[in-house]
């Protein structure tokens, strides 16, 4: 049996793009000899769908795309992922179904039994489990098909009471097929690599691995799709970050035949190195989902914003990236220099707009209110929100996207002005940790001196008042980071976290002031996720809760 | 059995407070000679308390909590909600339990089977749902004791697979106590008694049902508690929107004698009255529960500002409502007497702050970017962010929290500028439609003009430009309320709504602005809840989606 593997880009609730997109892929399989093309879970309308789900047009729009596909399947079948109506009296509306297509009908669905609800994962919400298995014979093979969570109830730490695969191995299938939306997360190839070679190990089977491709706003998914032989072993790893059509042929002695050169890499990416490629991809799709082109950032001289501008320009082509340079009173002259190099070394567009008349008129404003009482945060604040407003004036105008330059450090902490530098439609760096930030900039500088060395070298600041500098309010970022990964990503408390022997006050005070600044948090754009715990939709947090603050 | 029923109003995180209070309650019951007294679910942390389950030391406090509550019940019980571990291998980590408490230790357990995983709830992202049942005798009597949706699944349109009180009632219980945490929406109080009182009549059971009532962020617990005889009809229905304790006498032959008089209502109150109070509640709980006092808010002299000037009034005190005036040359002359006489009217402190000269700043230092191109969007939004930063600043010097104006029917097609009108820390209107904030307007002004007559009838204008009305951009609000009541709250798409008989072109566009406007609302203040489906942690979209857009 010669199976394709389809690992393509998406567009929620693009069914008209989507469909063209299997239909194409359907096509070009069958010209490759392919018996079976496998494609994602609910590929026909992306993932994830979210509420749009409770719109019952919307499932009935992907019946129609269903039909469509089901009719070009002749000479070919296909494994497609699509949302169905639960036709059982009780429990949910719906499934999370796969349809094996063939001879121009669906022969075959499997729904998914286990429903990952937690962090970015809300499928409870409208799925009901299946609770029935069989397999799907085909061409003289005996097929195991689970969609993606179905094979994750680990050994070590059950999360679920079933185990699919348990259930379908007793019809001795000869081949195990996962259709999955597993997102990126700089650590996660592993696990999945991990986990999935247990599976086949465990259950003596080869099996096909088909994962998305593609940001859907701020869940980027890494492709990186795989196929195992019945000892576990990764017979082949498809690239990250791009769509690939692979092809197979599985022979009835389970061994697997690749119909081109395999494509495991020799060594894998460092979480870095990863992470700017999803960064890539999550700027790109963003924009080009959207229907927009053209970024807008303010550049401050400072490592952040100059790090999301080369990876806007990496992404979107410099010339579809318009820096702009907002001096205020209290900037120094290096940061202005730094930027403008930063803008050379590029090759994007700049416009410099200075705001000390602005923010005086502000002041001037607000002196009958202020008049006596000495500069504090609010002054502080009205510069970065007159950035913040000059910006948007101009993405307004000339219709480009402003894209946020705040870091995850800064995120927790709430070391950011609401309303101005955390203004933006998308965040790039709000799930990467200033120390990551610093990281970034020297693999952006790792052919020639791309970000200028003065704006990585130079201890950070806001620059919003005299001599400012970030450590004056925040501890050491390396030790900083530390602390936050332990609370955010380990979900440990003060208490665990002094026992690493970290200072206590400092503990104390790091997590009181990430949970003060939930209400900053809600209102930020959404954050491209690069690790296992952003900020955003898989961490929910109360803002008026009294825990730790 | 002498049942006391405790409807407080808790606050999520603060252990601290919530037990002080649970245990206060206890003392006091006891002195009323109360055999039981029950609380509300999960009344030990708070509802929801969302992420911070994910947090072991947070399971932890919440024992800490129940066992100085147990020490307190000598001569008493209590039933207390409580999130717990699931000590089964398999399955999520918790359970959402109600402990049984008497001779001062935990006797009983009973986990919830029924897990909410819609619309505002996220139960199974963090909880195990029961599979095994049975009732806790106390005092001759045996009681079915469930927790909140335990008894939501309807036998008309069933949500789930198994009935709680199916399996009970094989015990033969005598009487049915249910503990819950059922938030706030305009409609839910009459839906509530009508599936409560199908219980107690299919079961044949007298029930008592313990609400929360407080605003946790936008979740706002309406009260409402109930007590029902064996044939469904209502005993006793506790207040709406604040705390009560009441006793109640459970004899025998199931007969329930009021120890107090009851307080079902004669009438019950409309829709616009219910808003109201739940409107003031949610205020007052999110300053109160986040350490504030004061309110800012732009008054620009129109209806939407003008009611929510009125409702924090009543919420605060005038005295801790700032009301600033911003005109610009756009504002007509009677927009800023309206607003004045509003200040005057409710007694609320007042500041004027002209715009002009800040607009001109902004305007004068983008004249190199925008020279010879038309006014447009851009100059509007200058002007409605010049506002937010003014208000901001007055937050920062001088600690208000400011109020969002912006109504539901607003922030549904987008009619607002981000980081401008869409600023503040909670959205007071933003689940409140423009046809609802009239009548919110006219129950004001029920017994004396409170908000001028003239902010009421005048036509909506944002005045960011010169004779600018609402109607030229958007179609009268009688018919915009109407089609989105369609499109959010019965999930209705753009066909459904145009067979109802609306214009298909109207339908199609406001259900696009609708869909376009997903980026804008994601980065809005939370939004006080009223209606079944409000803007926020309940409705779920994907922005760079495409569907109906």
């Amino acid at each position: 049996m010669k199976i394709a593997l389809a690992q393509l880009n998406y567009h929620v609730g693009n069914f008209e793009s989507n469909t063209a997109k299997i239909i194409d892929t359907i096509k070009t399989a069958r010209t490759q000899g392919a018996d079976l093309v496998v494609f994602a879970e609910l590929c026909i309308c992306g993932y994830p769908s979210r509420d749009f789900l409770e719109f019952q047009e919307y499932i009935a729009l992907g019946e129609v795309c269903a039909a469509q596909i089901a009719a070009e399947c002749t000479n070919i079948a296909c494994i497609i992922g699509i949302p169905t109506e639960n036709f059982n009296a009780e429990g949910k509306d719906l499934n999370n179904s796969a349809y094996f297509i063939a001879d121009g009908k669906v022969q075959a669905v499997v729904n998914k039994a286990l429903l990952p609800n937690y962090d970015v994962f809300d499928e409870y919400r409208y799925f009901e489990p299946s609770t029935s298995f069989s397999c799907i014979d085909f061409k003289g093979h005996k097929i195991a098909l689970t969609i993606c969570e179905d094979l994750w109830n680990t050994i070590e730490n059950p999360l679920y009471v079933t185990r699919p695969m348990d259930e379908l191995i007793k019809e001795k299938p000869d081949v195990m097929i996962n259709i999955a939306a597993s997102p990126f997360a700089y650590n996660h190839d592993e696990e999945r690599i991990a986990i999935l070679s247990d599976n086949a190990r465990r259950y003596n089977l080869p099996l096909f691995y088909v994962n998305h491709v593609g940001a859907q706003t701020e869940l980027i998914f890494d492709g990186g799709s795989l196929v195992f032989d019945n000892q576990g072993n990764v017979v082949d790893e498809l690239p990250y970050f791009k769509e690939t059509i692979t092809y197979y042929d599985l022979k009835d002695n389970a061994e697997i035949e690749l119909q081109q050169p395999a494509t495991i890499p020799a060594m894998r990416q460092n979480d870095i190195e990863q992470i700017y490629d999803g960064l890539i991809l999550g700027i790109r799709d963003y924009f080009y989902k959207s229907g927009f082109k053209s970024a807008i950032l303010g550049l401050s001289g400072g490592i952040d914003s100059a790090v999301v501008c080369a990876l806007a320009a990496d992404a979107l082509g410099p010339e579809n990236v318009m820096a702009v340079l907002l001096p205020s009173r209290f900037s120094s002259d290096h940061s202005l220099t730094d930027a403008e190099d930063l803008v050379k070394n590029l090759g994007c567009k700049s416009e410099t707009v200075a705001i000390r008349s602005i923010t005086e008129a502000f002041e001037t404003a607000l002196h009958p209110q202020f008049e006596g009482l000495p500069f504090n945060i609010a002054e502080e604040n009205i510069q970065s929100r007159s950035r913040a407003v000059l910006l948007m004036a101009m993405c307004n105008k000339f219709g480009y996207i402003l894209l946020n330059t705040s870091n995850k450090s800064e995120a927790a902490v709430g070391y950011g002005t609401l309303y101005g530098d955390m203004c933006g439609g998308i965040s790039v760096l709000g799930d990467v940790y200033k120390t990551q930030v610093y990281q970034l900039a020297e693999y952006i500088n790792r052919d020639k001196e791309i970000i200028p060395i003065n704006s990585i070298i130079k201890p950070p600041s806001a620059e919003l008042r005299p001599d400012q500098k970030d450590s004056d309010s925040l501890p050491e970022y390396d030790i900083l980071d530390s602390i936050l990964k332990e609370y955010l990503e380990n979900r440990m408390s003060s208490t665990g976290i002094i026992k690493l022997g970290y200072d206590e006050p400092v503990v104390r005070r790091v997590i009181r002031l990430v949970n003060l600044a939930e209400h900053k948090r809600y209102q930020t754009p959404p954050i491209l996720r690069v690790s296992p715990k952003a900020f955003g939709m898989g961490r929910r947090m109360p803002i008026v809760g009294k825990y730790l603050s």
